[in-house]
């Protein structure tokens, strides 16, 4: 049996690139994005009953893996290199290409007819294809005591974030476009988004990453302390940027 | 964006019809059930990891409501018919057809280099096409203080259970083959399987469902009270009947 997928919609997201983003949802609870739907599933009829919901299941394609070859083992960041069976993970690269995030409904707008959901703690890059769009529920979807598994416990957090002088200017004055920029910045931070085998690098002193409409400059400043150093408008970032509508 | 979406195994459950089943996962803690697994994804390789992991994301297509047109409007049984946006719900004749059920693990089997995953409080028929299998990862996906919607709360218990003496004779046997099909048939009948519309007939004293190989006949004896008054193995049940292998 084949099943055929189309998208009900896009996401749009702080997130510009792969690199930066929280290995799950809820992680970086500043990052922001918003949900564009394609007719007719953009109708607020379809949304009905969701008001009031604070959280919501987004299923996705995983769309920046599509090219690759599928396969049965993979390694995931934090075995730092061990091989794990797919399925034991929630590796990107996966049989049938299929993701399911939760996170924060933060508001429901609707423009012309059009519904667009604003949403919260994202885990998704900028262009994700939608395909479904559940309510979380938590007598079903909550199980605290769930156990076992490599990946059970929350992510150390494990490097200390610094601004720089010039980096702290920057952040003030681009947070009146992006509310919580510097925690945004400093929650990705944290949680070490390097590959493993680019944090063994011992010359490699520096690293970047879009958010938004901007280019993010960081330093390594000791083993576990790195300091952003940089915050700029990019040309780069802007030709993938998105607003809010 | 079309994406094919091809089955990687296939659920075998005690449900073999619609009717009956739970409307949400982990309801009914003994219903029981198995995932076979297609070549190459049952290789134990795939599965590496996933050992002493309680809780499983099961990713699978509503097979069963593919020939439906899709509205984006749905009646959910708790709303008694009222219409509500199909995105409020998780009704399965939905846009993409795609559903997601935390599953707990009961046991992994591995027979002649092929894996089986024995899965407990299953709410998905026979022969549901299975897409993915994900670890479930409490740090993320338990959000006890989530909020809001009409179905955030457990349903209530609606009906008082009780067997008759041939009924008890008849479970007293068959729970050899089939262990806690007291408690199974029990916990489906407590929260009535009926359809709001059949609760309104008054003159519809009588109703029955598949479960295993069994046809199980059930009396509503008083308002609120129903009797599980035969179970008999079934031909038709044998027919869709599966046993772990």
């Amino acid at each position: 049996m084949t099943h055929t997928i189309e998208p009900i919609g896009t996401v749009h997201s702080c997130f510009k690139e792969l690199f930066g983003i929280p290995r799950q949802p809820g992680l970086v609870k500043a990052a922001r994005g918003w949900i564009e739907f394609y007719p007719p599933f953009n109708r607020a009829e379809a949304f009905t009953g969701l008001e009031g919901i604070s959280h919501l299941w987004v299923t996705f394609v995983f769309h920046k893996s599509l090219n690759n070859e599928t396969s049965l083992t993979v390694r995931p960041p934090r075995k730092e290199g061990k091989r794990m069976g797919v399925f034991a993970t929630r590796a990107p690269n996966r049989p049938n290409q299929i993701g399911q995030s939760v996170v924060e409904l933060e508001r429901i707008e609707t423009r012309n007819g059009k519904v667009t959901l604003h949403i919260k703690g994202l885990d998704l890059v900028e262009g994700t294809p939608v395909i479904d769009i559940k309510p979380y529920i938590p007598y079903v979807d909550s199980i605290p005591d769930a156990h076992g598994g490599f990946a059970h416990l929350a992510p150390e957090q494990r490097l200390q974030v610094s601004f720089s002088d010039e980096a702290n200017r920057q952040v003030d004055l681009f947070e009146k476009q992006h509310p919580q920029l510097r925690q945004l910045i400093s929650d990705i931070l944290q949680y070490d988004p390097r590959p493993v085998y680019v944090r063994k690098l011992a010359n490699k002193k520096q690293f970047g990453f879009f958010l938004y409409d901007l280019d993010v400059k960081v330093e390594i400043v000791d083993k576990g302390m790195v300091q952003v150093s940089n915050v700029v408008f990019s040309v780069q970032g802007t030709e993938h940027a998105c607003s809010a509508p």
